[in-house]
């Protein structure tokens, strides 16, 4: 399975484990580069210090390629950056922002740069600022997502159509034959999330996990619009939420629920009434808490069984 | 191309072309049937008188099979059925209701009855009514869309891992890889809409035609959810929505704003401003107005190319 995502990552499968906040620590990743994928930190949970760690303990973990996710929203994102240059991180996703501020700063350092993007518009600025390779994320993926609600069976074809660099897929791959459609429809590579997040390796705590395997189709939603779009389980939070908006709740209402260190409280802390819990709509098709290895294990062999299927078609 | 949906409807091809209000008369489905795929009438937009001369007509210019798809909210659909029944149409679609009570009445006088769903609980539904194949419709899809805003992606492995009748997709599809990625998810069939807004035989206007085929990523959204959701082109009547939104209206403002005939105003009568412009997200990949057994002869060319890409995988 070489091509263009495994030469520009040197790694042996296009398999990117996205770097989510609260679930990718150093064990995912590293457990995921170790299988042949790309693993990914995800920075947007982590004080510098704490990144910091999570890098060394990478590095130490494994010796195979792995990368940092850094939303660029994120307050102290010079410190952060820093932190990933001086320690030899050589693969940064970039997300939530504009590529133009660290594309061409992180690539003078020898970094390969990648960007995520919900559009096409936002696809041909990322290329524009010289990254590498483009994520492209459709309207089923977890957590924070675009205004335009492109979902990944068009986003993909309608991003290859104009992109010349290196195209990855993201939202709603959790098996092997979702990781085959993907690459039917134009991409080099997939980027899989929900589906890592019901892995041993995850920092999230067990209880999310544990909603995550029992979620079924329809138990998510795209909400909160009006702050930053987020795909999260339809639990007690999220009831509040709607019942604020059926009242008629403004902007700042919404702020005010939402409040602070939700994410956190649900994802990392486990607390499945007042937490905000951020999954995919693919979380209906995970169904097991099982080894990072096994998860890529099965996304190859069901790939592989998927490409049979179609020679037969 | 012999399968399960071939030998269903005792066709060559397994394209369905979806049976749509204001586009899908008597031109189009024969066009599509002749070219070996399955036509559909779109009885949702037709006096019943209208939907007896379309099936009369529509039996002249083919000799192959055809079939209507009948909106179950339709208010005289009595009426409507009997058309079906009494005029010999051996193939009927429903959507938008309950698949209870018309199914075993449809199967009874020989008719072979499929039911759209837009999720996992509705398509079980439609299995226990007996139905012989289900349309899973995912979020992209235009017009009329479900609650639950499950994209075609996941919808089609979630479907197909509890189904046992075959399984259409619909939502997202209108090229070849497309149609190659809904069939590595587990469809058995796929069936087309916007695509065929774009062909010469739609009675859709020509002013919309030539909407769909300017739409870029990102020309469509979702909305009037408190009433029926809907997807339709961002147009002047869509921003009067969002302003009503904006200002807080109240569900009997919004049903006020849509007021009635907008869509046969915006797809029939070519109103671009003041009319309801129902079209899928995959119109962004949409560029041309051609006969539609171009489209088909394009769909199953570009379908043999992605095959073959996948074995080079």
């Amino acid at each position: 399975m070489q091509n263009k995502i495994t030469s520009l990552f040197n790694i042996q499968l296009p398999i990117i484990q996205a770097g989510m906040i609260w679930a990718s620590g150093w064990r995912l990743a590293s457990a995921v580069s170790n299988a042949g994928g790309l693993g990914l930190l995800g920075a947007g949970s982590m004080y510098p210090e704490v990144l910091l760690e999570h890098i060394q303990k990478c590095q130490k973990a494994t010796n195979r390629p792995f990368g940092v996710n850094v939303p660029m929203l994120y307050p102290d994102i010079d410190r952060l950056m820093q932190i990933i240059i001086d320690n030899g991180v050589k693969i940064v996703f970039t997300s939530a922002g504009n590529p133009k501020t660290w594309t061409s700063r992180l690539k003078d350092k020898g970094i390969t740069v990648v960007h995520v993007v919900s559009s096409v518009k936002f696809a041909l600025k990322a290329q524009e600022e010289g990254v590498d390779a483009v994520v492209a994320e459709g309207f089923e993926a977890g957590g924070h997502n675009g205004r335009d609600e492109t979902t990944t069976l068009v986003l993909i074809p309608a991003v290859k159509e104009v992109l010349k660099v290196p195209l990855i897929a993201a939202g709603g791959i959790a098996t092997g034959g979702q990781m085959l459609a993907a690459m039917v429809l134009g991409a080099d590579g997939v980027q899989v999330g929900s589906r890592f997040v019901a892995s041993e390796e995850a920092s999230s705590h067990i209880n999310f996990k544990n909603e995550v395997v029992k979620a079924h189709e329809g138990a998510t939603q795209l909400t909160l619009k009006e702050l930053a779009p987020v795909r999260l389980l339809k639990n007690a939070f999220y009831e509040q939420v709607q019942a604020a908006y059926a009242k008629g709740a403004s902007v700042d209402e919404l702020k005010q629920i939402l409040g602070r260190a939700r994410a956190k409280k649900g994802m990392f802390e486990g607390d499945l009434e007042e937490g905000e819990l951020e999954i995919g709509q693919v979380s209906a098709l995970i169904n097991d808490i099982i080894p990072a290895a096994e998860i890529m294990a099965g996304l190859v062999k069901e790939f592989e069984m998927a490409k049979k299927a179609v020679a037969r078609l």
